[in-house]
């Protein structure tokens, strides 16, 4: 439902763009617009250039961090403009609402700043990535225009794709419960001497990929804490 | 080929718009713009918001009436916002897309004034009508957001774009990979204590179905051998 669909913009520059986003996303029946850190917020020109959107800019939520921001979501799908180093499957914008819709927790689509994007720390709390095929020449996509395509793909997918509903036997965990495991994971690596706690960044990296590709369900989460909490115990039993 | 497709803005209000569409035209590989009695252009603005499509700025060829900016055309594809008083059958801009491409003549796609859109004048003058989806009640789209749809489209069919663009990435891990893996992780949880040795199965069946969803490749096996290593020399160590 696009109800359930959360555009967050993340350290925007120009706050016309904000406003532009605002509008792209009521004339597709998107509402919850969330800025991450905007540069210039609130703003005259944010809510010149949304025209009749005026009440979504009025309605936003500020955020200090993304964390903040999709805190409350199931899923986290963020937009790259960049080839990443490490592999990680990119949905079209069409693929990308289909998953979105797909779900029944709240999903949040993620764009960042206009030169910069998203950091890869930003980067790695996604669940999945999306990229607008662009001339591969000519990527410059504008953030607002941007949030028009997928705003539109959104739109179509609402309109014509049959309610069938993905529905998990258990809830999926939630960003907040998720990054709790990631904390527990990381201490428990150190403790069984695993993980250099000077370096920690790539392994982990890598370790919240996997997870992240496969959307933990609740019990999976508290399945995997168990485990960790195991390991933990054993380790302090011999030291 | 989209280097037979024009676009064409009618009688444009906002300069800053012409340079938005310009900017959306070259991400998506269209170059040939039109003017038609632009209110003013050229125009700092324009230049500035096109950012690196300046050379699309440059070189758009102005003109006064939309007759002569398509009088070269084979097909005149209208933009239009509102329902007519004549039927007239309508494109998506999917089907307009479509319809363009398949041309081999050069097609015009129209784009009108930003608050009064196409005369009927100049709707007469096409050959075919698109409008793009929206929300019913706020179907104010920016035009160069227009712009940005329909270019999309067009790229999209010129490109035959997959659904999830996979980034060259680690070979995903065979299946006789995984299963040694889940035969370590098996082993692993029985000596931290956590697995009950006599009754294994349900558990075990959460977290392949954990990790068959995820796919793994060959090196998140390796890591995930890694860690079951260390937490077994940890526990090792104690007994």
């Amino acid at each position: 439902m696009l109800s359930n669909v959360r555009i967050v913009l993340v350290r925007t520059s120009h706050p016309g763009n904000i406003g532009a986003a605002a509008r792209a996303m009521k004339t597709m029946g998107l509402r919850q617009l969330c800025l991450v850190s905007p540069k210039i917020f609130p703003s005259l020109e944010a809510t010149a250039r949304a025209t009749s959107a005026e009440d979504l800019i009025q309605e936003a939520k500020v955020y200090s961090t993304l964390a903040e921001a999709v805190s409350d979501c199931g899923m986290v799908i963020g937009a790259s403009g960049r080839s990443r180093h490490i592999p990680w499957p990119e949905h079209t914008p069409r693929g990308a609402a289909t998953l979105a819709l797909s779900q029944v927790a709240t999903v949040a689509i993620v764009f960042g700043n206009e030169s910069t994007g998203l950091s890869n720390v930003e980067l790695d709390q996604c669940h999945a990535l999306l990229r607008i095929p662009t001339h591969p020449e000519h990527r410059s996509l504008n953030v607002a225009a941007a949030v028009q395509i997928v705003a539109y793909e959104l739109y179509l997918a609402a309109s014509d794709v049959p309610k069938v509903i993905e529905t998990p036997s258990t809830p999926v965990a939630t960003f907040e419960d998720i990054e709790r495991l990631y904390v527990h994971l990381e201490e428990t690596l150190i403790k069984i001497g695993f993980l250099n706690p000077e370096q920690p960044n790539l392994l982990m990296r890598r370790l919240r990929r996997l997870f992240q590709r496969a959307r933990l369900d609740t019990t999976e989460v508290q399945l995997l804490r168990g485990i960790l909490r195991a390991a933990q115990e054993c380790s302090s039993n011999c030291s």
